[in-house]
């Protein structure tokens, strides 16, 4: 339904319209206040993330605990958890663009450095400032929460009963693969992006991928496809049983990322090069 | 509310913006990595549609299930089941419009492929990749629920009871129509595209026109309008229930798709050619 | 949060940018193909509103019946109910707006006949096909939902027990008022359009319209604010009561629609003009 | 995702795109038709956010009250009700934008006075107008739902029981951060801005900031996050329990306000200006 032909791709031969890799060690970056700002963007946009999310989810599960309220429908129900998550991101990611390119995610740096999109240095201040935003996150919730925090389960991912692992890890796989998959198709440069809606509002389909794999996963792992959401969680509530499955969080996430990378920039966009003459004379609807 | 002035349309006299239809059989569109590209988008995105979609209903049907579990409200319910299959399709459009167009669906295709905008060797690529990908989707979702899966009726279309097969027949025509007079109005080569909101994000009403179907019809056919989805599905479920009206799945979805493109092509665009004279003078509201 | 200057407005000193007035009676127009395909534009989609819409309210109340079925949570809910109103149309508003302007609703007509949009001739033809096409759209909902289409009211909008008529009315026309409101917002000609988000995805803060004026006002009179969906509705119900309280569906509308013209252009608009010099010099945040 | 590099911000060093701050009072502005223009949408806007609103939230508690009605599920929901909210701000803020900025809350009108982008004279103005709007809103539905509206607690903002004051506080100063910050990041004026994703549709993530919000804090304050609505229900209901807390929704939201409003001059904006050489040469995500 888009008319606009893709050039370029592979990291030997990009287009000029591509931005040339990013470095992995770029010295001149730590000297740039705009590097500093992006990380405070994250750290912010992961708490408030998780602040959102989490009280959503405690407020949901007091609502309905059928011991001690009688109205069992009263809650936002699945749904409304799976719109707060979903709404956030695109709340957040719209937000945070223009600053620090609206992460909020490790696994979406993890796609983007694999990709060479931000540099190594990059990756690794984000990452640690998700995960301390989390962090930060959660604890507003137990705070604010105190007496059903733990009794709710805290917002922490687990494993439901009656899944193996390996589904658990599987579910987590697709689920951060089609998140990463949305990030990189709503950001590829493209050379007609004024004719083509792909630019526009680039937030809203992340968002919805997000709020499409809540609702397919919350029966099965409550849904993770963010480690730093997975680990603030963990940290806060920091009972056994959150624990024990944990690196399905982590693992899950990375691993997803990494095939939606490689998908990406190996199938759809480098062997472009390839075909380039082809492409200019095909009508590719 | 728009403004735009459409001329052109028909096969004889197209406007200049209007592409030339598309070859039947295209010789050198067989060896451009573009088509191949485009294939394996199209059975990937089938492949994650069917596999979140499929997870929903079963996910929904396991919390809900009040033989093993007292929350009956505890689900996403049908409305956030329509939003998964509507969601989907706005997330998979989006990532997918620029690289095959975005089908995901083989009644689209066809769709397409009457009003000459792929070539008939394109379509049937397509369609083969729509419904591999379909039967690899839901037999991940076969894979990961296993205890559930065939319990829960796999996520197969099935004419709900007291309902006729003409009624069956006559949803899956109606609903395929509004998805495809969606698509054709969201693809329209406008003349004054840039001023125009039309290509300004066009999956969103796609993927609405596919949210508003399921709401609908999910109680009498559990809403196919895409024979991709209920293939796939009826693969993986194989029962005799499934198979019995398969049949309405793909001749409703495909009558819908052929009166929508005869309704667009020769009410909506054709006759305009006839009137080019007083296009240009009208208002024209 | 825009930073669009508006000038002209008012009959009598348009600015270059507004089009003329449309004729109360314009001859030529008749003529032209465009009115009859805007006709049958109107038709379709009223008819295609109207049998998903009332299609998803009788699929509701069957599914929660619980003389019937013991789920009665298992419905799309009066949020689902809302959504199908407000989500058809956004897409059909979508799909029409270069065809016809996208009314698909007695009211905008009237309002947009009031502000001079469209001519009488024009208007007339418009409200005649959005009735038929409200009638043959419940028709197909009766024709396949027969069993249920009487017992659960036939989508038919009635004042609600222990409402008052003026209520009723008060209801009908605050409604109306927020969506024509809407509809003037959107497709206001501004001199600046292209730095604006105005004219960008209008048919979505409509459909936004109608979908929060039917979560307010469903437990009172159904929601009807478009007096074709009312008449459709009854015509084919055609119960004593669905008749009673009818006129309320097209006054109400119909005066909302009055006002929002008015306040559009005689508070919002027109009095730009008088103040045209300010204007230029103003920061107007 | 966005790769728009902003430069400029904060008050001594403006780039030239940025406005100039609004002056504290600006007598010129009080002869302006454009300034008595505005502040009627404004108060139009807050009547039909309040209106909609609360007649949303009464018809929900009166459609699931057990003690007269048995289907408890049978209302929109808590998160029908989120929905109301955030999407009423989105279809009014997309309605006003043009002509008043769009506020809609006194919260965002300190935040953006704060920001030095609305004089004082019209931010009082501003403020006044809200209040009687929300009045107003408040006390027609009260007029059109006299038996329940006392009864189901008229829409006022109350602290839940087993919530403290700190934590309610804490609620509000944090959840109009969340708006108010998405004001901000919604209307910044941006170099490239027509490159960006960020102008268009600005309305859609502050309605859905809004929604979001709403999700989260209804179990701990009903969420106020704008003073104006809260005060409009707290007079029209006017029982004790209402002004008891009542300072809670209005510091809480102009703290947040203030703080949303020094994170981006102070953090995100006016900092740039001290880096501005390195941000030309930044690859800058």
């Amino acid at each position: 339904m888009g008319k606009d032909v893709e050039v370029g791709g592979g990291f030997s031969a990009k287009d000029y319209q591509d931005p040339p890799p990013a470095p992995l060690i770029d010295g001149e970056e730590l000297t740039q206040w705009s590097l500093y700002r992006a990380v405070i963007a994250e750290f912010i946009a992961t708490l408030l993330f998780l602040y959102i999310t989490v009280l959503t989810v405690i407020g949901y599960k007091s609502q309905t605990d059928v011991s001690k309220n009688a109205d069992g429908c009263g809650g936002v129900g699945v749904l409304g958890i799976a719109w707060a998550f979903g709404g956030m991101i695109f709340v957040l990611v719209y937000c945070t663009a223009g600053i620090s390119g609206g992460h909020i995610n490790p696994a979406v740096t993890f796609g983007l450095f694999l990709a060479r999109k931000v540099s190594l240095v990059r990756a690794i201040f984000y990452i640690v400032a998700q995960c301390l935003g989390a962090i930060c996150g959660c604890g507003l919730v137990k705070a604010f929460q105190k007496s059903y925090y733990t009794n709710y389960g805290g917002g922490a991912n687990e494993l439901a009963d009656g899944f193996s692992k390996g589904t658990g890890l599987g579910a987590e796989i697709i689920g951060t693969f089609v998140l990463v998959y949305t990030v990189f198709s709503a950001t590829d440069p493209k050379r007609n992006a004024r004719d083509s809606h792909v630019p526009v509002l680039a937030p809203l389909p992340i968002g919805f991928a997000v709020f499409m794999v809540h609702l397919a996963t919350i029966p099965i792992t409550g849904t993770g496809i963010n480690p730093a959401r997975s680990f603030g969680a963990a940290v806060m509530y920091n009972k056994e049983k959150a624990w024990d499955d944990h690196w399905i969080f982590w693992a899950g996430p990375f691993i997803g990322a990494a095939i939606a990378a490689l998908y990406h920039q190996y199938v759809l966009r480098a062997a472009a090069v390839k075909a380039l003459g082809s492409f200019r004379s095909s009508s590719n609807i």
